[in-house]
């Protein structure tokens, strides 16, 4: 239902897979045997290590026992790392905060799991504190029997174990046309990714039976905006979960704790958190969350209603803006791809603005409609460069600039669906900057 | 360097996939067309849902907005889900807490990611609080340049992301001959996986130049115990891991912060936590950790100092020890396989204490030592039964019973490397209780 450009070029076989030897092909030939030999490889060692001259001191935690097991045991990270959390926007003041959201650290998350504490969310009226004991789940509309399910029921049920990312349609939103965001995590943190543990959608839909003529199907979440999204029942039936499991524990209350759909590779705000009703019916309800907001402006001046998938996209989220280089010489270029059509093909890397592009290791696993972490060795010389990715998925497609965005639908207010390419520049003083313009 | 029992059998073709179809084969034939079919097929959906006979109240988190976005931006599960914790042992009152350990919710984890919160964790003196800042890692010994990086340098050397289980070599230690532990929790849950981020050990070796004659790497802890042991050189520049990330975030202090060892498929405790010191050598150092403990005894009444590889091996999580099935139905039976030699190829079920075994479905993603999920369809009748599930690798090795472990080696004191199949029983009335015996 989305038509955003599609760039399909042809493309030469690339590496797909990580480990050493795909690696080095990658980017910059690395130290090693060269250091050893003495030949004209990378010394990495020589720009990120000392020699050892004396005895180190024996530091203070060597020297005493640490803490033993808490009686709180569920552990929290290091008191060293309390800047790792989600944070607000910092592009304009959100006047209440009731209908608000929190944005990952993509700048420092190690990998494609996203730890729930710093998972990013979205809430329309706050986040409901619900009990799993009088918690529904009730299925009604166009079916042959309705039925309702505990959360006791619904744990017993066969399930599946999934790994997807999740990304909300206005993430990027606000750096269009001019450089809004400072950061990785203000420009794309309303993304994150986990191994979600479900029921298919289907296999509950089957058991009440669907009538003729079923053809969407509405899901409402408890929350206090009662949020409700309609979904075209062929998607319904093929992929999605009601989730109750996510990266390994239960759902987080911010997350839609105790249950919530999870459409793969659509736009987040379609996977109803705090799921308690599922009808089934003939048409689309065009609920407030696909009218008034969710929607996309074109050029002839309508508007697209329904902008479910979330196309192929990319960013480096090392370095990225706010990071400082400390000078000249070899970084790995760290960043994830996604595609909710399918799987990452390639990635390719410029440091020169676009002029030449180059293929970036992507490591495994590589999964469907998740985030996959890519790597690419950069020599920089010390003088100013613009650093960006580009995607392409297992369709074809390539992701596009922002520019060409632009040609097939209109850049005003609110945007959404923004998965142009995007660049970092990093200065003579290896300050990295947004460079969208 | 372990010689446990290895069963190897031909196996036919097994079901290698998740997803729907190749579920539906794994067990029982399933509810959905059946259901409308009036055929024979299991229904789920009467046993496990309520009819909708009257409109449901609106609950009250539906009536009134939910809680704005807290400053405390890191997430803390639901106080619901408050019994999902790591815990202690509950076989034997541990009359110290220095050298002590804690244990991962099996029973209650959905997929393959261990929440960071609940990853088991065991320390010889305490947990230490390392600042990373004042952090170093120095390598020396029999290399051509000494080197000493500090935690900066680390985080910009070129990186690589995977996902392996951790299992202490201690796991299951309690439960050779008789029924020690209540549940999956204390029998198992020296167990845990995440994805993990750091640098090869090899690339920093390589750089650092081996010397001739080098065949042994020490690595040491920073810890109060400074937690040390040797390795064999081919295995250091293998695949082993100096690990900065778990999960998408800088590792837990109780997982080694800011820095660790991580030796993909052995015993837990050779991978060092909080390392700081890589001394390269040409012979073991014959340290307190592999001389005192983490040594097998064998038939003949020698102990074997080296059993690094944690073999293949399997356990259901759900139903377990301390659950109760509330009647007769059909159950999803769940559970995780692992090996330290490979991948998993296949999972059999049995509930009748051996006599006949049905494959599971082995769940994507199946990756090289890592833990995978495995699911199956079971129809529980109401009488007395046993279940136990039985993994194989991609090596053929077989998971063994216990009573063949014992053939070859000596089940006296506290012996370590327990891979056997491990048996539940579900009485009548439907108690679920461990049933080694």
């Amino acid at each position: 239902m989305s038509d955003g450009p599609v760039t399909s070029k042809s493309r030469s076989e690339r590496p797909r897979s990580s480990g050493r030897r795909a690696f080095l092909r990658g980017g910059v030939a690395l130290a090693g045997s060269a250091l050893a030999a003495g030949a004209g490889g990378v010394r990495l060692a020589a720009a990120q290590s000392s020699p050892v001259t004396q005895p180190l001191p024996i530091p203070d935690w060597t020297k005493t026992p640490g803490r033993p097991i808490p009686p709180e045991m569920y552990g929290m990270p290091s008191k060293y790392e309390s800047r790792f959390m989600r944070r607000r926007t910092d592009v304009f003041v959100n006047k209440q905060n009731w209908s608000d959201w929190s944005m990952s650290p993509l700048q420092s998350q190690h990998g494609i799991v996203t730890p729930n504490g710093v998972f990013f969310e979205r809430h329309h009226a706050g986040t409901p504190s619900i009990d799993p004991q009088k918690h529904h789940l009730v299925i009604h509309g166009m079916v042959k029997q309705p039925l309702m399910f505990t959360m006791d029921n619904l744990m017993r049920y066969p399930a599946v174990s999934r790994f997807h990312f999740l990304e909300c349609s206005g993430n990027t939103l606000a750096d269009w046309t001019k450089a809004a965001s400072t950061t990785v995590q203000q420009a794309h943190g309303l993304l994150s990714c986990a191994q979600w543990t479900g029921i298919p959608v289907s296999w509950l839909l089957d058991e009440a039976g669907l009538q003729q003529g079923a053809k969407w199907v509405l899901f409402e979440g408890a929350d206090g905006s009662s949020h409700t999204r309609s979904i075209p029942i062929e998607k319904v039936m093929n992929d999605c979960l009601i989730a109750y499991g996510m990266n390994g524990e239960a759902l987080r209350e911010e997350n839609g704790y105790p249950l919530r759909l999870l459409i793969p590779g659509w736009e987040g705000n379609v996977s109803v958190k705090w799921l308690h009703r599922i009808k089934v019916v003939d048409q689309p309800a065009h609920f407030r969350s696909e009218t008034a907001r969710y929607t996309d402006p074109m050029p002839e001046g309508k508007w697209r209603q329904f902008s479910f998938e979330m196309e192929c996209k990319s960013v480096i989220t090392s370095p990225s803006g706010g990071m400082k280089l400390p000078g000249p010489g070899v970084y790995e270029i760290r960043g994830f791809a996604w595609s909710g059509n399918g799987s990452i093909a390639a990635v390719d890397v410029t440091a020169d603005g676009g002029r030449n592009w180059q293929p970036a290791v992507v490591e495994q696993p590589i999964m469907d409609r998740c985030l996959t972490q890519f790597r690419y060795r950069w020599r920089w010389d010390g003088r100013p460069a613009k650093i960006a990715s580009r995607a392409i998925d297992s369709t074809g497609y390539v992701q596009p600039t922002a520019e060409e965005i632009s040609r097939v639908r209109a850049i005003v207010g609110f945007v959404q669906h923004h998965n142009g390419i995007f660049p970092w520049s990093v200065s003579a003083n290896g300050e990295v900057k947004n460079a969208i313009a």
